[in-house]
C-alpha cells in the first residue's frame, strides 16, 4: 500500500549510508562486503515496513538479509528500526524489483522472499505482478542453483495465478500451503504486519515454496 | 466410500455386457468399437455412483465416456441408470485405476477426470493416492499428447499434495481454482453427488487442470 509522505524519511535515508543504498550502480558481486561477515544472502522483494525481514534477521544470525523496497517512506520505517537495532546482518536497498540484475550478480542470492505484494487483480496489470514471468527471470538470474523462492499472499486470485505462472515457468514446487497458519508442517512462520492483522481477522494465508532447479542433496 | 453390498448388483452386471466390461484382457486399442461412433474418449477414474459421468455424457454427445470404478456395487448403480438411459456415448469398466495400461493403448484417451477420490491422508498410504507418481505414469501412458487431466477434491491436504506431485512430475498447469463454486472463470462445472452435498454445506471445492505436454495450438 502507498504510505503518506513523512518529512523525516529523506533526511534519515541520507544520514545512514552504512545501512541503506539507493539504486546503486556498482554493487553486483559486492554485497557481502556490506555485512560484518560473509553468510548466505537472502533478499525480500517488497519489504513494506519491514516486520518480516527484521524478525528474520534477528532469528537467523547465520544469514545475511537485504530488504528491497521501492517506496522511500516504507523503507525509512525499516531504517528507523535498524538504526535502533544495528543488526549486523541486515542491509536496506531502495530500488525496483524489476531491476534486480542491476543490483545483484548471477548466483549472489541464496533465497528470495515475496510477502503480500500487490496482487494487481486486473488482467491488464498482469505484468506488474511479482510472480509474472519477467520477474521470475530476474529472480532466477541472481539466485544460486537450488535456492528457494518463498511466496506468501492472502489473495486467492493472486495465489492461483502464481501457482500457474511458476509451474509454467518450469519451477519445482517444494511446498504448497493453502492455510498456512493452520498447517502442521510449518513451524517457523515469521509474520508480516499485514499478515498478522489479516490472519487475526480469520483470513487464509497461502504459501508456495519453489525452486528454479532441482538439486539432489549431497550424500 | 465403501458401499453396502446389494444382491441385485452382480446379476445386473452379468446381464449387460453391452454396457459394462469387467477387467478386460484384450481391449487396448479397441474401445471406440464399443460406441456407436468414433469420438474423443474421456475416462473418469473412480466414478462412484456416476452422477458426474452421466451428466457429462448427456451434455457432451460429441465425446465418448468411460466410467471406471473398482467397486462393483458402485458401478452397478451407474449401470442401472445407463440401462434406463441407454446413452450411446457411455461405457462402464469395472477395474483398477492402477492397471490402466492393461485396459487402454497409448494415446487412446483424450482426457482423464479424477473426482473426489480417497485422499488417503496418512503418509504411509501416499502410494494409494490417485495423484501419486505411479498413477500419473498410468495416465500419461494412455493419454494422447496435449490431453488434459482434470482433478477435483474438497480435501485441502490432498489438493496441496497433488499440486506438488503433478508439478514435480513435470506437468503443465492450465488452471488452478481454490474455490471452484465461486470462480468466475469456470462456467461449465458438472457436480458429483458428493460435491453437491459438500458444497451446499459451505465447503470449498478445489480444481486443477493440467497436461503432461505443452502443445502449441495450431494456427
Amino acid at each position: 500500500m502507498r504510505l503518506r509522505n513523512k518529512p523525516w524519511a529523506a533526511p534519515l535515508i541520507a544520514a545512514h549510508p552504512e545501512y541503506i543504498l539507493t539504486r546503486p550502480q556498482n554493487m553486483p558481486g559486492h554485497w557481502q562486503a556490506r555485512f560484518d561477515a560473509v553468510r548466505p544472502l537472502y533478499l525480500e522483494v517488497g519489504s513494506g515496513k519491514g516486520q518480516f525481514i527484521i524478525a528474520m534477521a534477528q532469528q537467523h544470525p547465520e544469514r545475511n538479509f537485504i530488504a528491497l523496497e521501492i517506496q522511500d517512506v516504507a523503507i525509512a520505517y525499516i531504517l528507523r528500526k535498524q538504526v535502533e537495532l544495528g543488526l549486523p546482518n541486515l542491509q536496506l536497498l531502495l530500488g525496483d524489483g524489476a531491476e534486480l540484475t542491476e543490483y545483484f550478480a548471477p548466483g549472489e542470492v541464496t533465497g528470495v522472499f515475496l510477502n503480500f505484494s500487490d496482487p494487481w487483480p486486473k488482467t491488464k496489470h498482469e505484468k506488474r505482478r511479482l510472480t509474472y514471468q519477467t520477474f521470475l527471470d530476474q529472480y532466477k538470474a541472481i539466485m544460486q542453483v537450488g535456492g528457494t523462492l518463498q511466496f506468501k499472499t492472502d489473495n486467492q486470485g493472486f495465489f492461483e495465478y502464481s501457482l500457474v505462472s511458476m509451474n509454467n515457468y518450469g519451477m519445482h514446487f517444494d511446498l504448497v500451503a493453502l492455510d498456512l497458519h493452520h498447517d502442521p508442517r510449518v513451524v517457523d512462520n515469521v509474520e508480516t504486519e499485514y499478515e498478522h492483522k489479516f490472519s487475526s481477522q480469520g483470513g487464509r494465508i497461502y504459501e508456495l515454496v519453489a525452486r528454479f532447479d532441482i538439486v539432489t542433496p549431497a550424500q
